[in-house]
């Protein structure tokens, strides 16, 4: 009996590969799409790579449209998911691809999004320590950010093994599907090809909190974090370059043994013989992360860099890995390690 | 009991792409992937997107190494596929992702390609007029030429129902993995990008015959015609815009209706309705082709647009879906019709 | 003594691109910037790349802002020019980069700009037979759309040796740059990298009317122009793809000796040797136009391929170009014919 | 009377952008113009961007070819130059754009490049404190490296201040056209387009120890450099984000004002007002670098961002800035602080 799936937010960019997923998933039934401005189009004209769901209509999301369910995506913009969660039964898997439930500290959330917190959900990230015992049977899951999906991956081995300080460097490049389909002037394609820019710069990206949450849980002690999001002139993609001192005493082999322990069982998590490196067109479309580490002798320094698709695994993809465990499905259902390259 | 495939030329993008699909589909094992000069090395060094296969080694292409297989894939240079099919027994599917066997008229082939006609063998572009029948128990097929697909697919409606004058006008935009991986400077990416260019211009482009032998078949008369390929700066995908006069007579109605009744039944060619117009991105790693057609009102012209991905229903999707005619699958087996976009 | 310009519009591409040719310009001095809804911004912020006007702020378009110039650019939305240029006086120049006075003829405007004719102003095209001359001491000029700049200078050679059919199909790819900074969610950089797509297909862009006016005039008879324009993953830069039939009779020498005949004086137009093929990297940010011609001998057509920067000689660099013809400077003053590769 | 300069290396990028800077140069006389590989070719086939020399002929680089000019341009592989600097003149004004003469301490040569240290020269970069006084006169130059260009730009003013400790942790993402034109599978557009990738990751970079020297000269103590660099898809352009520890007590305004004394009269050095950040596109084709700095006060990191166009002020242009210099001709003659953007 098929897995019966609504997706609210259906016309933006995180919602649109929610449902290029669930078209390819063998257990779900695609049922409601939802939006807000876009109620009421053709999701043809929306998302014309959809194409078994051109002729659909997307209607406008509520209670009512949502209802009847066993899994609602809900791809919302931020501060919007608690009041449409609220409104679906207890029994109902909700996987949130928004922020608004994935900090655990109140006065994190409000310092970064300047509202109350809503509450925090299970965590959608299945790798981490402890990640799939706290999915096993959710009916509530907070999707992880795209950067911390990335950053989390590539620097987890390192804080769980112990051998890097406290303190890490991140630098990371985003294509543009990142920041959404929102008409902003920078995001323009005459603006973003062939530029590379930052934003977001002196740690103020909302991101930040949820590297430190992640990191810091690994650790067992607080990790600060430095981070630096890139605009790169790419539609999809995420290069996280993260590094932080090796702890003294730490060589090359104590880095390599520490991420083959962590990674060796992953499924989606693919950590590259020495000497390749990862690029985003590796994992284009797929919910893999490619993984490599270095260790740099002179400055001492661990360096760790993970690509991911920001729209795959840093989001839709993580979403139905997640609600595959909590369904209690094979994790790999209805998902691909198989990048489309070139 | 599971088809066995094997691959040759498994280091390039056709032969790449071959591999992805193949590695989700149902029915398929992969067997010997083999090559020329990357033979000896790891494919995770040269597919890197490939990651189950990664470990894999490339086995130089051989007789024995393609023994034993029900299907063999050929991505090869031009001219090199008849040694090697002439080796595989009768009863092997052999489907050729290169130009060798694809003319019928052996003075076009020299013509073209400077070197003796290899021979005909069945077409694998099941959408044209008895196409299917063509492949049905085949166990040889010569898959399209990118551009040939293309282009066959946005003008055979026209020429099928008569509408159209035989001298049709193509320009057509190409991805660069349409040149594939060799070494040429005007490849690099940092001559392609932001740039376009076209090649091949005054009727030298060796797709050209292949055109005029499709078009012409469907017509029941010769179709001339004027083919110009461009470059674009992206790695995958054909914009195929085609025109020719319409016959004296012929308006919107009958060209829509032309269309529609050529292309209703087709599970991968999508008639996009009116006012929505192809786009490479929303077929991106699919083997889906988005079509639409407008009548020229003042220069009384039919212009028919398709957009294919060049890799997948260009290449290699065109060679799965029609090997699974010909072993009697199911014909969208392990082939999607919904792009990777944005 | 310095020439004075003002630039009205100066918040959009094309107002961006004179201010950037007008800042090498060794014989203008920028007054006024002006802009609408830009009004009281920092041309640093809207403009980065202007570094020595960071600090100017943008004045609101009026006739007292505009006052007091020997030189006024218009570079606003359709429609809008008259109204503006009314307030001028006779001596002022005015060079409207614009659409409102380029056509000759009234029916054509209103069928295809839907409001009523404003007039006709001198073409800024000095390329075309008698192109010059008309320029000469012009206090209004009208500069020409991007794609006729790059189809006119293709096929005017063709036309004015009559060897061409009356009879031209077109297909041009253009960057986005082409279609303005407005907010659309097609021109989204997450849209536009990696694909490529049609619009103003079937006859309808409105460039059309212009092209046929321009070739008509050449020809000494009306041109039939078909002409579809698509959208390329760039920021900047035309190729156009233009072919006739050939007249009967006429072969690849007289074809080359036609464009030779036409091109050989031009500053700003490259006829390439044989062999070579126009790029738009080659022509980035320059005034130039590369040109090719083939004859296909199979298809009895010409085809003649142009690349331009649409920004620069498809715009900004026209309008420069013809002012200093208006204005009795050296033709070349303040303009490359060096594009900025790769 | 005009400075007559000679190019060798001038079929590669970075000697095709001293052509094209130097063609708009208002005191230079382009000479020779020598390669080696491509020796006998004409420079239009080449470099098709270089309209005005497209008819001149490559000449085999040897000490005739270069000999009578004021000046010459080495862009030539590592290793190359001593052979040929020895050849020419005391007199003669020989600019290096490769490294061999960059580094002062001859184990460091030693041990990234692996060869025999020939020597230092005179170091390109004027906005170093002393930048300026040791270029005067000179008839020595060693351009800098593109990446050590932008790291320095961005960190030598907290350096200069004391305000930052000696431990640099810097990301950067490059443009294709910083890898050459060498053909390898890797640059091939269809690989770099929509990919971002790391390279020479764990402090192997052979420009790691040009940024040590630099910064540790500033800072009158050893700085410690940790240097990802990654391969952005993109042409041109460097985006370097450099980060390190404040000093204790150092606050944001005490880091802005560092900044601004230390850019404060530079020419082609551009501190953007708070708010507003590089972008590789808006220094495109120019000598322009732009600089953006915050203090992150959570992690209390200084983070300096640097935009250049790596062949421009990367190569060519910082060439063509020091020339002036050591020639006495205005520091700006020739060069742009104008980006083509978009």
């Amino acid at each position: 009996m098929a897995v019966r799936a609504a997706v609210a937010g259906a016309s933006g960019y995180a919602g649109g590969e929610v449902l290029r997923l669930l078209l390819g998933h063998p257990e779900v039934e695609i049922g409601a799409v939802t939006g807000h401005s876009s109620a009421g189009q053709r999701l043809g004209s929306l998302q014309p790579h959809l194409a078994p769901l051109a002729g659909r209509v997307v209607e406008a999301t509520s209670a009512e449209a949502l209802a009847g369910h066993d899994v609602v995506f809900l791809a919302l913009p931020h501060g919007r998911s608690a009041a449409v969660a609220e409104q679906l039964g207890p029994d109902v898997l909700v996987v949130d691809c928004g922020a608004d439930f994935r900090l655990r500290d109140a006065a994190d959330w409000t310092a970064f999004y300047g509202s109350a917190h809503a509450g925090t959900w299970p965590y959608g990230l299945p790798e981490l320590p402890g990640g799939r015992t706290a999915l096993h049977g959710a009916r509530r899951i907070a999707v992880p950010g795209c950067y911390p999906t990335a950053v989390s991956l590539a620097l987890f081995p390192a804080y769980a093994a112990g051998i890097a300080e406290p303190e890490a460097v991140i630098v990371a490049a985003s294509g543009t599907s990142g920041a959404g389909k929102a008409l902003k002037p920078h995001l323009l394609g005459s603006e973003v090809m062939g530029s590379m820019s930052p934003y977001g710069v002196g740690g103020g990206h909302r991101h930040t909190p949820e590297m430190i949450q992640n990191l810091s849980a690994v650790a067992g002690e607080r990790v600060g974090v430095s981070f630096t999001p890139t605009l790169a002139p790419m539609a999809r993609g995420i290069l996280a370059t993260c590094s932080a001192k090796a702890r003294p005493g730490v060589d090359a082999e104590a880095v390599r043994t520490a991420y083959e322990k962590a990674l060796a069982e992953e499924p989606f998590v693919q950590l590259l013989p020495a000497g390749q490196w990862p690029s985003t067109a590796a994992v284009h479309g797929s919910n893999a992360a490619q993984i490599q580490v270095a260790l740099d002798p002179a400055a001492h320094r661990i360096i760790a860099i993970s690509a991911i698709d920001n729209l795959t695994k840093g989001t839709a993809g993580g979403a139905v890995q997640s609600m595959n465990i909590a369904l209690g499905l094979p994790e790999r259902t209805g998902l691909s390690a198989v990048g489309v390259a070139p």
